[in-house]
């Protein structure tokens, strides 16, 4: 303890825990606020690497970065870079970490403690030889930094993985004219959309000009080229591994803090682990999903701000609630928008519930509108209860509408009633008169389902 | 009676009339559907007008009809244009009407009855003289004919009234290189929005080069001009008069259906008047706001045929049920989009409720995204319980996206904490981890109101 100030540690400052500290900060201004952050750079949005790859003069790299470290030292934020985190003694009340840039090893103490130590990506061990392509995942600005450098010689470029983070990569490669081939283990791309949404993505990377390899791996890379487990050879100047991520863990796990049934580490709503007063938020946390109120791991970057946001107000002896998710998401494929919230028909079947889905294609705006395209839409409610449960769009303009209006009624318990009738804003330019969330609804209120449930 | 076959009548084929004429066929094939339309014209968008008039190419004439009289007609659904009804009898179960087109007067029986009189538009008298610009409303098909006839000899416009169809038909008119003059009653426009988010449309509008000329009128037409009360002489081939509209209820009024406080024909849920078995919906009736519980009148187009919808079903026999509005609303003027949903704050007092408000500017997209721009909105709640109460929004990207977010809320009866929290699409091109309506609700959680009275 120093002196009569209390001490908030905070170990990670990309998302979750830079959010934490500048809220801890504001919060309690005479709490001494310790930030341990390995990279040197601090508060950037992974979220936001492919669109600097796709248009660096769009995307200036700084604008990527939130908040400096300069910046948090100047508002009295004790914020190191460089610093490896090697211990963690919850019963003391301190850990041991290793100055990077002097290789001294130090104790820092605290009162209460964040870990926000993010997620990693899962490497794949490939064996380089003479000629062989740069392969480097994309999830730091470090490894931007490297794709950057290399990009003037990168005439083709195989992404390994068909999460968001390989699609975006996909795009804003595409987007420069590299040639693209993507290779996916599984036989399908997207598999918590519904497999003729996903076909779509698939439809539209194809036309954006991607190779597409679908159940296949590589094995080995050599002389400009990765070598696939089908034995084809494409031909590669860079290889962006995008097989996944996982939570980064083996410091809480080594501490004794509980690991969840995700294998990341568990909190309540207070985001407080196992340990009283040490706290976790972001990409290495669970969060509590609102339908099912199971755990679930979304290593997503509004999540992560959010939890880091109850996470600092209670490191600073706040009472913050973080209640939990819905499993919303989205991202951009070429000229696609692609999203999805709450339960996946499948999933809602795991969760021990009835569900019922309206599958439709439905305008954006008015239809006599020069700009009006197809939504295509899965809504999915529960059977008894008409209770809303999930949904999956793809389309261009409307699709985060008309996920961010399904997200919203599912957090608030709506039915599919309330949503055939919400009063929306209708104008030609925006939506027909009948949104397309209104189309589904409809839909699924039109099967007659048995309210007596309910 | 016409035999065993039941009856449903339905005066007037716009939008509430023609969606109840084909939802009460579709529900009951062996109803007798017979529609009298006066106007030549049926199931016409009146909100896409303003679009074939900037841009006839893009937005032919043909496509703002969803419906034809043949098409009707071969669905088995006797629509009948050309037809005045002038006496509606409840008693006796029968309306007299005019063939317009043989001046022949004849009676129609019905079991049931559907007013589907719509909204008129309210004339200024104006005594035209030699060379005297054309005057006309944009409200029907006829008008939107009259104006494109105009069209090529048209260099300056005047508008009258500064409303929804105003500022779209002004836009529209500057899109085809047209000189627009807007002149308003009012010392200020849009008196439903705060000041300063009406001052942001009005520079819109003067950015667009449209002149705006506040607190005058017209008193008079002559030589290619418009006189004003200030006495200006202003420019005009053509004047579109646009100072409001009224309900179409004389013939409600006559035979004997209640008219509520709005001067609309009352209706409850069920869309039923004072009479039963006679109905209402659209333009020509009132509707209960969802917040306040009160009787308004909201001529809009999606109102109308939701109205519509239910009214077809009660037609035919069904137990439909209309649940009401918030007032939403939205509209493009140029490049800004301008929405409003639920309750102003003075609206909310004049309800009795004590609103707090957030008044912010938030970013539509992640702030390093180049197609990131400005959000101006103002979100109302009510101080004692934080619930939702309305919102207005003027922006570009994401504004429409916002008002619906809060619309569902606010239908749900969803309060501050909800917005502030609920699990939204997130990713660069789509919004930033805060989402605006996010920002605002967290603005008023940051007041800490007293939720004891929750």
């Amino acid at each position: 303890m120093t002196g009569g100030r209390r001490r908030a540690l905070i170990i990670g400052a990309v998302a979750a825990g830079s959010k934490a500290a500048a809220t801890a900060h504001r919060r309690d201004p005479d709490l001494d606020v310790v930030v341990l952050q390995e990279e040197p750079e601090i508060a950037y949005s992974s979220c936001g690497l492919p669109y600097h790859l796709a248009d660096p003069d769009a995307v200036p790299r700084a604008r990527l970065v939130a908040r400096t470290p300069e910046r948090f030292r100047s508002d009295g934020i004790d914020l190191r870079t460089g610093q490896h985190v090697e211990e963690l003694d919850v019963a003391a009340g301190e850990i041991r970490a290793t100055d990077l840039s002097t290789g001294r090893s130090y104790r820092e103490p605290f009162d209460s403690l964040l870990v926000a130590t993010g997620a990693e990506p899962i490497s794949i061990p490939l064996v380089a030889s003479a000629g062989s392509p740069v392969v480097t995942p994309l999830r730091s600005l470090y490894d931007l930094d490297r794709v950057m450098a290399t990009l003037p010689s990168v005439g083709h470029v195989v992404i390994l993985g068909c999460g968001y983070i390989g699609l975006e990569a996909a795009e804003a490669f595409r987007h420069r004219g590299v040639a693209v081939a993507i290779v996916e283990k599984q036989d399908r791309i997207l598999p918590s959309f519904e497999a003729d949404l996903a076909d779509l993505v698939l439809a539209e990377l194809r036309a954006a000009g991607c190779e597409v390899f679908l159940g296949d791996g590589i094995v080995g890379i050599g002389d400009g080229a990765a070598i696939l487990e089908s034995s084809l050879r494409l031909t590669a100047d860079l290889i962006i591994s995008a097989v996944g991520i996982r939570p980064r863990v083996s410091l809480a796990r080594a501490s004794g803090l509980a690991i969840g049934p995700t294998g990341a580490i568990g909190v309540d709503d207070r985001m407080e682990t196992s340990e009283p007063g040490v706290f976790a938020a972001g990409d290495c946390t669970e969060a509590t999903h609102r339908i099912t109120g199971s755990p679930v791991w979304l290593p997503l970057g509004d999540v992560a701000n959010r939890q880091g946001r109850v996470a600092g107000t209670n490191l600073a002896g706040g009472d913050a609630r973080f209640p939990g998710v819905l499993g919303t998401a989205i991202f951009r494929v070429v000229s696609l928008s692609v999203g999805r919230t709450g339960l996946a028909p499948s999933e809602a079947e795991g969760a021990g519930l009835e569900p019922v889905t309206a599958r439709i294609t439905a305008p954006s705006q008015a239809r006599y509108m020069p700009g009006s395209v197809a939504l295509e839409m899965l809504l999915v409610a529960d059977r008894g209860s008409g209770r809303l449960l999930g949904a999956q769009v793809v389309g261009r303009d409307g699709a985060d509408k008309a996920i961010d209006i399904i997200a919203t009624a599912i957090w608030g318990g709506l039915g599919i009633d309330d949503l055939a009738d919400v009063d929306l804003a209708y104008a030609p330019p925006y939506s027909p008169v009948f949104a397309p969330v209104q189309v589904a609804a409809e839909v699924l209120r039109g099967q007659g389902l048995d309210r007596s449930q309910a």
